[in-house]
């Protein structure tokens, strides 16, 4: 056996060269005569560690000195939570756009917390397109508009920051940090779960402007109020030592393969090659959102009849590509295309979808 | 270099075994051609895994049906603060009795969310005890009662469970879990993050009786209301697959070495070597906890003077023992022995005791 093309939307491929580094030094890390998963968070070497992986990201993504970032646990859901907690009170509002499942998501989570008030949705169209930034209804001093700017089930994405002026624009960009350069400015927090395009499940990260924390004037559990976690460098409880460790090497490696700039050239041009394959099968393929708003991560695409998922499938596993069934919700196929899938396998997809076509046209 | 015996606090030492095997197959996980940091949650692999370990722990803490086992993100921390939202309404009581560090952290995070009343508390003789079971006050009619049987950084343990009647008892074990046998039907809830016996960093668990969720009446984010997630095989959200397999792999080991019992017992034998090399050595080395409640994990010492910490502890490290350095609330040195601690690790720790009380009397 050998490793295989792994097209799954997270937990996700990682690069190859990281889970190397990590397979070598397991035992003993840096001298520690320990694994890095036993040493502890408060010692000077994972300390160093962890404060390497924050600069890596601040100098990858241009993050300027008023924000924070965050290395916190429970994925983007619990953010989804804690967010609407920490910036804005319990009378406020805040604005939603609804574009897929995780804006649906957020939305839920929100709801107890605040008046959460949906400013415009693609749901009626089934979650094809983004809807365009004239129509939004924004609520006058709301607290935060909150939208996905990727969408991983129903690959939909904004390739533009939209302008909500003053009001802090919140973004989950689990799905698609990293994947190409973006104006941290333009935002009052990104946030996300590391195991799409940063490392593996169990760590989440939370980039937020400084101002817009502690000023929440809500009774909160400690654990709860996110300006803990900035005043403590992340370490108010046990973090997840070992993920942030590997955020870490998949920074470096980032770093080492040309930044942010030369991960968007590449995914533009796996996704090109991606969407070509589709466009240009005849019609055998389908993918349904509109070209502007096609997601250079997760490709969700349909074969002209579901008795043939099962042998697509099947015997793409057999070619050694994996991970392709779309999620349980629209069905089909879906191919994420991350960071760390190389062009090499993109290419192997898209010759396989042209031979399966010829083979059950 | 070779790998040193690691007497940190959490996250800790683990069996050996376990890092070789999660090294040997890092980057091929049964024949899976991925890492299992990398596949699916959804898919039947992990899914088998998850499973494999929740049976496990079930057989090893012989936990009854009517009790769900979750696994989970956030640490106990989280957890003390979800709990108190999940097990009672808003203006329920629950009753806390404190013995230390963790349990101040626990009622901190309950007070926000209903009326948080300390039943008994060993605080003015410095955490160095246990309250008498008849010293404490228990409210009538209280959503529960919340305790932590042993306190990781004060070395206090409760030895025998204390009776509240038919008030559900909440105790925070992320430090004595499976180190010895318990009645689990004695309890509501166990709950505790994994650092410390059970694997790395990022995982926390609760095991509730399954009649105490879905009763709080509360309007709470999905993601808060736990019920969610023990609907969902603890896959509400995207779990923290890593560190869940490797949990698995630690009780793996754990059965292999005989069980609860077998660890019990070894916990035993290694808390008196290290409780009579202080007790013996003519007051040179002092552990200021009363015997019935001295803890078996967690054993802090004193030198006779604090200008003795920096070279014993240098010394240490060069004799092989790390992470010594007591905590910083309390100073002094604390030695953290949990089940993957070999009896070889505690004998080489007492004999350099003894050799640095020589060199150093």
């Amino acid at each position: 056996m050998s490793r295989a093309f792994n097209f799954s939307a997270g937990p996700a491929t990682l690069p190859e060269p990281v889970l190397r580094q990590v397979q070598q030094e397991l035992l003993e890390w840096k001298g520690e005569r320990a694994s890095v998963m036993e040493v502890s968070h408060r010692g000077q070497a994972f300390i160093d560690c962890a404060a390497a992986a924050e600069r890596d990201l601040r100098d990858l993504m241009a993050i300027p000195d008023d924000y924070h970032v965050l290395f916190l646990q429970g994925g983007a859901t619990t953010l989804a939570a804690l967010l609407p907690l920490n910036l804005a009170g319990p009378g406020q509002s805040a604005d939603f756009v609804i574009t897929g499942h995780w804006g649906e998501k957020a939305l839920e989570n929100a709801r107890p917390s605040l008046h959460a008030h949906i400013a415009a949705s693609s749901h009626d169209g089934g979650y094809t397109s983004v809807p365009a930034r004239e129509s939004w209804r924004l609520t006058p001093g709301a607290a935060f508009v909150h939208y996905t700017p990727n969408e991983t089930i129903h690959g939909v994405e904004f390739h533009d920051i939209p302008d909500v002026g003053d009001v802090p624009l919140v973004a989950d960009v689990s799905s698609n940090i990293l994947s190409r350069p973006i104006d941290v400015r333009r935002f009052g927090v990104l946030y996300g779960g590391a195991q799409k395009n940063l490392g593996p499940a169990g760590l989440s990260l939370a980039i937020i402007r400084k101002d817009l924390l502690g000023r929440h004037g809500r009774d909160l559990p400690p654990i709860f109020d996110l300006a803990n976690q900035a005043n403590n460098d992340s370490m108010f409880n046990t973090p997840p030592t070992f993920a942030w460790y590997m955020l870490g090497l998949v920074l470096q490696w980032v770093r080492a393969e040309g930044g942010a700039a030369a991960m968007g050239e590449r995914n533009g041009r796996k996704a090109a090659l991606l969407y070509s394959a589709i466009d240009g099968s005849g019609g055998y393929y389908r993918n349904p959102v509109a070209p502007a708003a096609r997601s250079r991560m997760n490709v969700p695409f349909f074969l002209p009849d579901p008795a043939l998922d099962k042998p697509f499938l099947t015997e793409a596993v057999a070619a050694g590509l994996l991970g392709l069934k779309g999620h349980r919700a629209l069905g089909g196929m879906r191919a994420s295309i991350y960071n760390a899938m190389p062009e090499a396998g993109v290419q192997a997809l898209v010759d396989f979808m042209a031979d399966f076509s010829r083979r059950n046209g």
